[in-house]
């Protein structure tokens, strides 16, 4: 792999995605095996001939028996990938789905949350709420598995120009949506301008040449579209009062807001949304739900996900793993020599295990964050049709936080937007109310921002992690500190029981990070099976 | 329409879509045809009761014959409402099939540019090149008509953080291709750094609060990721050396250009490219190739389109025009009423025709733009295997200018990627090349920022619109002064003969501009015929 064919950002995960193309998915279990042994650059040396690849062998792996709780991302991909190299696995999953959070709401889809009664989604038929992940950027290792189960992909619309901000309480621009295009023209605008007209001040001192100082204003310029003496006075990049058409039609482009009103609103806080590495254009989703992903996972695995199989104790000793769990009121009982356990920590926190009082009070004090999304059908595509709206977003400071427009199916007739996915206290708050209640919620702010809300409201389906049975949290949170301690626990294997999910990665609250945690732990136990 | 569910941007021509919902589309044409005489005001106030909408029948429009010179998008578009308004129409194209610049290449497209033999296409089933259009904005009419033909839309990835800039001769970054992402998080940060420890000095004078200032101090943070201390350090929006994985797998985000680097580079004068107001994400295509919108239109207007009628004479008198033709060496000849004239001005000022010797001068003097494409059809698609890379563009100062994926289709086998779209002085180099030399130069120099180029290579086909039969540029461009003194001519009818066109219009160069221009004529038309 020459320099410049070689990702710039080149990770051991898409280091061992390209070893695995050269030298199978074998060659990648004995390379993760090691991943915890060997620095990056002896990796890189040994690309070809990973060590142990060759004395590898399906006997070493026979009628080795893991057991792996939570069919999940995680649970799937380690049975999965285990599978692939001989391994015999079980996948016990307490819910009567898979999936765990990859949860994708349909017609039909009830759940009840703890402590209410089930919610039963009326959606149309091949409409859908991706209540979990929803989005897949472009170089996370969730792309694979849907190129591997060719699962379609389309993109998913995290930009829209054409999306609002809308603020409450900010001065002047309170009150008002604002076409994201417009608040972008103005902020660059201005702060261009400002920059451009210091520059050649002294006072700023900059180690620049003053041919290099020209470079940037010339930069400043296009980056603000300013005039030539380097004010902003508005652009077309905002948007018009009337668009340009045909004939004499020239267009008349809006007037930019006044530079402290611009910077009351707050709407500049915002841009950075679309800057984070996770969060840029471009992203993707597969075509008809996330949980195709599931699906794909599930009709390779077949019967050794077992379902409605809630986990009652773990225990471990010298030579093997016993797994209790409960099925249709039946008490059953499953042994083996390693265990994969991807249970949430604050549900597993609450099950009988043999784990170390190290491990156990990881598992007790891990922090786990809150999140909520409603989707709310719509007898009519209102912000496609009267708005030239086609997915992405609009942003406000009120609880519902963020609003997304469908990113599939346009111009269809009818369409499930998200009308709230909130996280913190907004979630807690939300999370509090009866379903009905946040539906109200989030009809009564989004039709703050979109009138149509009240004629073409359908139905609606919300989801609160916290109120979910057997997830009871959005994602786990750590702070500096504790990755650097409680969390270097959690990632070493306790004995014969290994913890995966994305809560055992940098990757929190992403399938990536369950997928890598999960890939990682298979590469540790197959090491230790080939060791032994 | 209450104001907050009007589009910001409300333009005449949103304007009377939204009248066409309510008065369907005879209100449109009566109002269109009065758009000169009323002011937008005038127009909105008349909104649900457009003038001529009650005294207009079909008997005022029974036989009236509309002859249309051009089946190109505005030629289709005007032949399409006048029939659905009940006129005759007959539209004659010179080449063998309609679309004009609507033009996309498949296996078996053959074309013979000006002074060249036939270039025939080979790329596989499903693989195309848009030559012409390629993207729809998501305010463009032109996406009226994907709706009301039932065509399916998807996204344009015209955003792609994860493309690269390449650029040679700018200093310490020459011929290295660097992540879009990195260039633009360098370019804020620093640019963002700057400003921020320049708010607060006197000699910037800004005519801000001192809280103003802050909330400008804290935007410039988020907008350029600064530390505490309101230094750029580097960001991880800019990317990793070491991705972020399972486990320990903690990431290494990169380290940034120096200051003085990213300012040679350049790179920061490409960013402005994505602000547009016709650049902006969202945008779309239709599912299948541009030319699904021909079809919409061909489908619906049968053999009222002439194809291969090259059209060698426009008469006009007191009561009607005429029309000679060419079909098949056949000498032919047509009469109707009027004459709607969409041929480009480049190829309609050599046909003798009675214009007005002031039109005649108008359409001999406007000027024509250059612009060329290439397909490029590779063995696989290593943008997506090898580089994580789907759709999106990368912009070089080399000749090819830029270089786009296909966004469509993502994780299929091949693909065909646009090797270079160039206008002004390097599509007319690159124009004067052969085919065969100009597939020599694209993939030299795209395999400076792909060297799978050369092994995945399998054929290609150009285009340079200034050598396309019928066509014989890429799209008229006016001056200031131009569109203050010819344009407004050829605004006018020239008594019987109105021309139509994305010349005709104020976004020139893409389709709206040919589809708002004819509905433009069709409504003054059917005007006069109410009149009359």
């Amino acid at each position: 792999m020459s320099k410049s064919e070689r990702p710039q950002d080149m990770s051991r995960r898409q280091f061992l995605t390209t070893v695995g193309k050269v030298g199978g998915s074998l060659a990648v279990f004995s390379l993760m095996g090691t991943m915890g042994l060997l620095s990056p650059e002896t990796m890189k040396a040994q690309s070809y001939t990973p060590p142990g690849q060759n004395d590898l062998s399906l006997t070493g792996r026979k009628g080795k028996k893991i057991i792996i709780l939570g069919a999940g991302i995680a649970g799937l991909t380690a049975a999965y990938e285990l599978e692939k190299a001989g391994y015999d696995c079980t996948v016990l999953e307490a819910k009567p789905f898979a999936g765990g959070r990859n949860f994708t709401v349909r017609r039909g889809t009830s759940l009840a949350e703890i402590g209410s009664k089930a919610q039963f989604a009326q959606f149309d038929p091949d409409s859908y709420l991706n209540a979990g992940p929803m989005r897949i950027p472009q170089f996370h290792s969730t792309l694979e598995y849907c190129r591997e189960f060719n699962i379609p992909i389309e993109p998913f619309n995290n930009v829209n120009e054409s999306g609002y901000y809308y603020n409450e309480n900010v001065g002047s621009l309170s009150g008002q949506r604002i076409p994201k295009r417009a608040a972008k023209a103005d902020v660059r605008g201005y702060v261009s301008e400002m920059l451009a007209k210091a520059v050649n001040q002294s006072a700023l001192d900059l180690p620049l040449t003053s041919e290099e100082k020209q470079k940037l204003v010339d930069y400043l310029k296009r980056e603000g579209d300013l005039n030539a003496d380097l004010f902003y006075r508005g652009s077309s990049r905002g948007g018009y009062k009337e668009a340009p058409g045909g004939h004499l039609d020239a267009g008349v482009v809006r007037d930019p807001f006044d530079l402290k009103a611009i910077i009351n609103s707050g709407f500049g806080n915002y841009f950075g949304n679309e800057y984070g590495y996770d969060q840029q254009m471009m992203m993707f989703h597969p075509v008809g739900g996330m949980d195709k992903i599931v699906q794909g996972f599930e009709k390779r695995l077949g019967n050794r996900v077992k379902l409605s199989a809630e986990v009652t104790e773990i225990r471990q000793s010298a030579d093997g793993v016993r797994i209790r769990y409960k099925q249709k009121n039946k008490e059953l009982e499953l042994t083996g020599d390693y265990c994969i356990c991807t249970i949430p920590l604050s549900v597993l926190r609450k099950i009988p295990a043999d784990f170390s009082s190290k491990m156990a009070s990881a598992i007790a004090t891990t922090k786990y964050a809150s999140a909520g999304k409603i989707g709310l059908q719509f007898k009519r595509r209102f912000w496609e049709e009267d708005e030239h709206l086609y997915g992405g977003s609009s942003l406000t400071n009120m609880d519902i936080t963020q609003i997304y427009y469908p990113p599939t199916d346009y111009m269809s007739k009818k369409g499930v937007l998200l009308g709230y996915y909130v996280t913190g206290t907004n979630a807690d708050k939300l999370g509090s109310m009866s379903y009905h209640e946040r539906e109200k919620h989030a009809l009564a702010q989004g039709a703050k921002i979109h009138p149509q809300y009240i004629k073409e409201f359908e139905s609606s389906y919300s989801i609160d992690w916290k109120r979910v049975p057997f997830q009871e949290g959005a994602w786990a949170t750590y702070s500096t500190e504790e990755r650097a301690g409680i969390y270097k626990t959690l990632c070493e294997p306790d004995d014969r029981i290994y913890l995966a999910g994305d809560h055992i990665s940098h990757i929190v609250a992403w399938q990536a990070g369950a997928i890598d945690s999960a890939r990682s732990v298979v590469g540790h136990i197959h090491q230790r099976v080939m060791q032994a």
